[in-house]
């Protein structure tokens, strides 16, 4: 890997960051074009699905320029005709010599980029899995290894683990900054899915909206998980989809195009997520506050003794605002093995 | 204040940080000698109480050096004769021209050092009231403006807020370097508090240890509250001081000396300390854990409704190997107005 692809690459990942949640059932993917001077030429992401290819964006903005230069991807490029043209063909009729990319497609049809290329001729740069960065990718990836969509638990609690007081109030536990996060970050998902429980208590409208109540472009689908009925007049009676249970709704969002979802609670549901194995992210929203008591993040106990926890690597941590958020992944050996849920 | 002088404050703070938890009832005070070229000539600490002052100790690694030069220490020059003469007159004596500091010393009888030194001729400087970094001095300014120790309290949990399973296992919720970082600040604390039903549950030793198992230098003093009776035979029997209620544990500490202990439970006793508007810090250990149920950090509610709850300010984020440190400060109204508690 050279500097210049390092940096190539970082805009790419950019690029596909800011599309991630448009491009379902695709992947979002970024690339970028480096000329053989070492300048990035051209930068794409995946468009909405049926749309084009990153590495296809990405040479369209780089024009001649391309010719002799390297795409540095996110994801190795498909090798299969399906809305669109191979972009392993695209790569090589507009003269790339060099292709580097972070993932391994895992899909054995749009699978075998790298080879084909090779076959051509072409220069493919594959660092040791995972080597480079492409986090943006990581829902998209869980969730073809799965089989159904990758599952992030969103939870906002007091540092003690409370979710709401004794009597009920938790409105607003964590500040504006983390609610600022929480809407940006729906409008990145294919879904986000609540609880029966959660709607009629609280009657959310689950949209991604900005500060100043408008809604960002892309609103995700909003799905109810329960058997209760959504009643008339609340925000997601007649917007909303509903399934009676998790492996219904997963099984449903699946077949219909969805690869990464949030489940926003509440207890109940949450604690049926856990218990189902089915949770492969969690975002835990922390406001620095103690209550000794009140409503708990999970509805019912997992585990009588410490060894049967629910574990995770954190990922990242930050500071929002008065807030912290912890971020973690759940380590399958599921995955690992191939073996869907 | 110039580049240089920030440099050593840093070297100051540095060097204060190392003696916390040795100098009580004195401040961890550090102090540099910056020549006029700039330079750092010379560093130092309050020694363990009784001992010299910070600036006596830089002022002593500089020699002649300091003529001319400027001292840069974490706290106003103390302007009194205890143990030791006046640093005020040290300073004068030793030739420095100016010096800068960082906090001013609220105590009214070692205070009024700046005022002094102006009176010789010296340039002071003293940016605005905590623009300079000088953390180490907070529990002890804390306690001085309280009256009473400056009381932090530590717990670990899984995310989810339990400190223990449901069948109270909890040996160990979190991982060798948060166990490190915890035994690390033992030794810097003048007193680690626990409650009588820790005692008896776990008993622990409370002594601040390296990896290998050997004690750091500096042991903390180990207090129980509680009426119930340490058994002989147990690790604090013997080596531990008990008080029975925290009001009694906290004068007694404060007229001892003590400015800086740690709560490390259980949630009886840590309820008590919070209930009690004891609690100045907080430090959580968090591990990536769910449990659903089990034991809660506070051993009893502190309100019913989220407005009641306990605040603080969120002031460090930190991983530690697997787990996350939050820390915090409780903003104390108490404190603006010299009230004590
Ligand atoms: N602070 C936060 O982060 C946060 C976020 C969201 C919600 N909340 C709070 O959580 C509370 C609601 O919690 P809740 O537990 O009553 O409601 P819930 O978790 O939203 O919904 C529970 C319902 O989900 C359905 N469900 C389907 N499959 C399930 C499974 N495998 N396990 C569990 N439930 C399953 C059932 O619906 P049917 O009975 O209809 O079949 C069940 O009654 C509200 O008070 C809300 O304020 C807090
Ligand atoms: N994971 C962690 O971070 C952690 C750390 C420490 C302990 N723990 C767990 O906590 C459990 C012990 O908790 P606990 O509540 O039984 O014991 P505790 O909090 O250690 O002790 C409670 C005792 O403290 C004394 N006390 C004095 N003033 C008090 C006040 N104002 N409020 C409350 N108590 C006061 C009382 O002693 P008398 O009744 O004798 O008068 C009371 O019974 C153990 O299971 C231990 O494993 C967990």
């Amino acid at each position: 890997m050279r500097p210049a692809e390092l940096e190539a690459l970082a805009a790419a990942e950019a690029a596909a960051a800011a599309v991630r949640g448009t491009t379902s059932p695709n992947p979002p993917v970024g690339a970028a074009i480096v000329d053989a001077a070492g300048r990035t030429v051209g930068v794409g992401a995946t468009r909405p699905a049926g749309g084009a290819h990153a590495e296809v964006m990405a040479l369209a903005e780089a024009g001649e320029h391309a010719r002799g230069g390297t795409a540095v991807v996110t994801l190795e490029p498909c090798n299969h005709t399906g809305h669109t043209g191979p972009c392993t063909h695209a790569l090589v009729d507009a003269g790339i010599k060099r292709v580097v990319f972070a993932r391994r497609d895992p899909n054995p049809v749009a699978g075998g980029g790298a080879e084909w290329l090779r076959g051509q001729g072409v220069e493919v740069v594959h660092p040791e899995p995972d080597e480079l960065p492409a986090p943006t990718l990581d829902p998209w990836l869980t969730a073809v290894a799965a089989g159904r969509p990758a599952v992030t638990l969103k939870f906002a609690q007091t540092l003690d683990g409370f979710t709401a007081a004794a009597d009920g109030t938790s409105r607003w536990i964590t500040g504006p900054e983390a609610r600022r996060a929480v809407h940006a970050d729906r409008a990145h998902r294919d879904a986000i899915i609540v609880g029966t429980g959660t709607v009629l208590a609280d009657d959310p409208r689950l949209s991604a909206r900005r500060d100043d109540g408008t809604e960002y472009d892309h609103q995700p689908r909003r799905v109810v998980v329960g058997t209760r009925e959504v009643p008339a007049g609340h925000h997601l009676a007649g917007v909303c989809e509903q399934y009676p249970d998790i492996d219904t709704a997963l099984t449903e969002l699946w077949e219909s195009g969805a690869r990464d979802v949030l489940v926003e609670g509440g207890a109940g549901l949450a604690a049926g997520f856990v218990a189902a194995g089915a949770v492969d992210f969690v975002q835990a929203y922390l406001a620095p506050k103690l209550l000794g008591a009140g409503h708990p993040v999970l509805g019912r106990p997992l585990t009588e003794t410490l060894a049967g926890a629910f574990e995770f690597e954190t990922t990242g941590v930050r500071r929002l605002g008065a807030d912290v958020l912890v971020e973690g992944r759940v380590a399958r050996r599921r995955r690992a093995t191939g073996e869907n849920p």
